[in-house]
């Protein structure tokens, strides 16, 4: 039996639907209202101590870490293979992914989060956020969350994680200069990670990216977004709409 | 042919050095002097742009990150393999390599650099901190190198590093109290991982580890020091005490 903890298809959510919509696989999905902090709920951190989506359990076993469970789908179920075959190319889509879950995601994240996430987290009442800190496990991801519940981003902070989006564009469009998919000759799972952050960016840096300034980058947007995979994992349920409404906020930016 | 551009035997570099010893393969050995900031010398930023330790380099491929060139090695040098062949294991095995990777390792080496690399850094005269700086391509590891080379980090900071080696030595006792090595029954690649950090723990942390507190660290530490290729990997080149000596620095603590 397999079964997906995940939040609506964006992020490191979006990156584990591909893959399984890649591999057709059957999975029975759970979704995880991020708006709602249920990713804190004692329920969900019996699934994933560390409170963090996605999280897979297959046959009992729950694997966490998307770039990880990504790489276990393709050692599970081999076909169609997500990994390219030449070792090189397999270490470049590591190393890739690894750029992205480490700087590009979460310096896009960080200014997702600002723009989302602090304006509901801050109207928390002081002992909401001490009991909802309190929750959190892992010490580094109760400070995030105190920032983003407290303050949020200095001015600075925020820059900084633009001018990190920034590089990330740069290195991205020189990579698809190279081949035609980020990882070499063939689509893998690091185009998959790729599309954590990518769909966001002509939105989030317009001046940026877009045909004339990255047209390598459009090129390959417009490629995986005909992917079926792709719009198969785009129509899984998005509850962030409806949660902000019954929060009481405007409807978030279209994407 | 196979090279390896890496510094001492700790941290990343001993974690590709063990592989390779494991392995069994020759390779070449090109030393970079990190408190000489070598690594940030045009010669090796033409190899790795990134300026980090260590770098692989096989029939003129350079491949970088240290989890990734360990991966790697097992891909193209598959005998000992030393990744589990049970899928969960094999997931169990990244997991935590990548905890080790965002958080324990860095929180570690903080404390390292700190203690070690500050009052060397420190010590450049403004043109030479900023002529250094500028060499750095990568705007997160050029704040990092900032921040050691000005104020070093806060004692809010160092306490948060510390919290944070604490974390990662309950999570590692934990681990090693469900099987024998990191992933499962075999030894594997995250063992070698953990080696990045766990030798200096008894001496970081001398309340924390040790054989009351954390009996199976360190039996599993023992049975790791008695492991052929890890002493042939620490019997490596360590020009740590000579460029302190030559810098008027006093010898660093044993490990």
């Amino acid at each position: 039996m397999l079964e997906l903890y995940h939040a609506e298809p964006v992020a490191n959510s979006v990156k584990v639907l591909i893959c399984l919509k890649e591999k057709g696989v059957e999975f029975s999905s759970h979704y995880v209202n991020l708006l709602l902090f249920e990713q804190h709920a004692p329920e969900y951190l019996a699934v994933n101590p560390d409170g963090v989506v996605p999280t897979l359990v297959h046959d009992g076993a729950a694997i966490t870490e998307s770039s990880v469970i990504n790489e276990y789908l393709d050692d599970v179920f081999p076909d169609p293979p997500l990994r390219p075959t030449d070792p090189v190319e397999r270490a470049r889509m590591r190393i890739w992914t690894k750029y992205i879950d480490d700087y590009f995601g979460p310096a896009a994240s960080r200014i997702g989060w600002h723009f989302l996430l602090h304006p509901i987290a801050s109207r928390l009442s002081p002992e909401e956020r001490e009991q909802r800190l309190s929750r959190i496990p892992m010490a580094d991801r109760r400070e995030k969350w105190a920032t983003i519940a407290g303050t949020s981003f200095t001015a600075e902070q925020l820059a900084d994680a633009r001018r990190q989006v920034l590089e990330g564009v740069g290195k991205l469009e020189a990579l698809l200069r190279n081949h035609l998919w980020t990882a070499g000759a063939t689509f893998s799972l690091s185009d998959i990670a790729s599309y954590c952050v990518a769909p966001a960016l002509p939105r989030l840096a317009p001046d940026a990216v877009n045909r004339d300034a990255t047209p390598r980058i459009m090129d390959w947007l417009d490629a995986m977004n005909e992917r079926p995979a792709v719009k198969a994992a785009l129509a899984m349920p998005n509850k962030v709409p409806e949660t902000l409404a019954a929060l009481g906020f405007p409807p978030p930016a279209p994407r």
